[in-house]
């Protein structure tokens, strides 16, 4: 059986055609623009494939309560040409076949989970660190939802002592996505991430506001393992720094051999499909009835 | 069929026999003192009574992964005598039946969906604030597990601009259960909170830090109700500081019906088992296979 998979991002959408033993067959990366003029190259790429089913993993704010009647459609998002989009609609128009939605960072961790570096585990947190900060979490076969999907990027951290960056939210300022996603960094340091990595302030303070909230997500989520992707987890000087604020944040409450010197840079990890998670993760949701 | 419940707490255990439709049958309440004295109490009151399983619902970091060496086993909690005692192995030495264990939040969890407060819905979170802060969360029929239980009280929040006190916690000073759980109040006003009633100074500031991490548990859960207990949420004039914060906090950025001022009243809400959640929720968790 063919199946089809979208991993929509903010500024580019993988498309894939694969099958239902989890193979891509066929791969393609167009630009996020204007939907108008995206989704119908999304729709022309996959017309005459013989797909049976879709999988959306969509980025921003998207309606994945299935019993919604705005289920698939894209809410509040900095890129404003997509708010309220019928995203999912426009999808099961155009192509005539089922579609299953979930969040980019659920479709990850569901990924990770089944064919990544979480497979050894029933729970798992899959956290993007880039142009926002979002993270889904996999538990015991059902990425997390309720409401709505989660927006883990939104909570607030206490700020570091030395840092009194006003923060980029449009929302809520200095919200952790505010002070740690990569748009604050180079609005910071007036430089982008990458021609900062040899800089030890930067990745200081980085570090200390992303484990503080991994460490309010093991508070409240108790995940397995944590998975840290997106552009700016391409520095990997952040590893280590994350993992020894993390225990010393903890400062031992929680019980567990993953949470000690010994284990924990197998407790937070990188990707396991890199760059693939996503769009293998979209193709996991297709394969799913 | 007849089966045990057990909702051991901090200061007090309950102990009750129901049947397999959730009624209580017989019920008693017992101090809780050292173990050597609290559980020959426990297995004396169920012993002849012809129960064919135990709910646990325990206090506490209480180890409830059923793979695990320690599972039943009390861990890191302020009442030392407690620590690493067998509770589970103990019961079901002493009973010799079968013993379903979780934590205590997240079976009041369990038994507000089931028949509290949270019945129309898939997904609900409960909190407790008295001696402690802790939290539990039933999702689509389980109950969230992962590494260990979640430890939620235990989440960093950023600090009221006129609140200075240091925080009570052994292991983390100002965490949110440093600076809102009840111990926190009697030592920073120097008076039980229940004897505060009348100060605003002492509920905006409390609003403030309760509100703080249910914004955070809201983002990273996303649960469609949020129901509050403890001895510290008796104070009702909490209730509509906290609502009026939440929605301030969160900015409008979740879109729900729930998160607007027409609804946040049915969304923020008082347990709906009273005093009954925590034993209730044992008899259902015996209730399960």
């Amino acid at each position: 059986m063919k199946l089809g998979a979208i991993e929509a991002g903010g500024t580019k959408v993988v498309l894939a055609v694969g099958n239902d033993q989890g193979e891509i067959l066929e791969k393609e990366v167009i630009p996020t623009e204007h939907p108008d003029i995206t989704v119908p190259k999304v729709i022309a790429f996959f017309e005459g494939k013989g797909i049976e089913r879709l999988g959306l993993g969509g980025f921003g704010p998207i309606d994945i309560n299935e019993t919604s009647p705005a289920y698939g459609q894209v809410q509040k998002t900095p890129k404003t040409e997509w708010v309220d989009y019928p995203f999912g609609a426009k999808l099961k128009e155009g192509l005539g076949v089922p579609i299953n939605i979930d969040t980019d960072v659920n479709v990850a961790a569901m990924s990770e989970a089944k064919w990544g570096n979480a497979t050894d585990v029933d729970t798992c947190l899959y956290i993007t660190v880039g142009t926002g900060i979002g993270a889904g979490a996999y538990f015991h076969g059902q990425t997390l939802k309720g409401l709505s999907h989660p927006e883990m990027g939104h909570i607030k951290v206490r700020r570091h002592p030395e840092d009194t960056y006003e923060g980029t939210c449009p929302y809520h300022g200095d919200c952790l996505e505010g002070v740690a996603a990569g748009p604050s960094l180079e609005k910071r340091w007036g430089k982008k991430g990458h021609e900062l990595a040899d800089d030890d302030k930067v990745w200081e303070i980085e570090a200390f506001y992303l484990a503080q909230a991994l460490t309010s997500y093991i508070y409240i989520l108790s995940p397995e393992r944590i998975i840290m992707g997106g552009g700016v987890m391409k520095q990997q000087q952040l590893f280590p720094l994350i993992r020894k604020n993390v225990l010393e944040m903890l400062n031992g409450y929680v019980s567990s051999p993953y949470l000690t010197e010994k284990e924990i840079d197998n407790y937070i990890v990188s990707p396991g499909l890199t760059d693939e998670a996503g769009v293998k993760g979209a193709l996991y949701l297709a394969m799913q009835e």
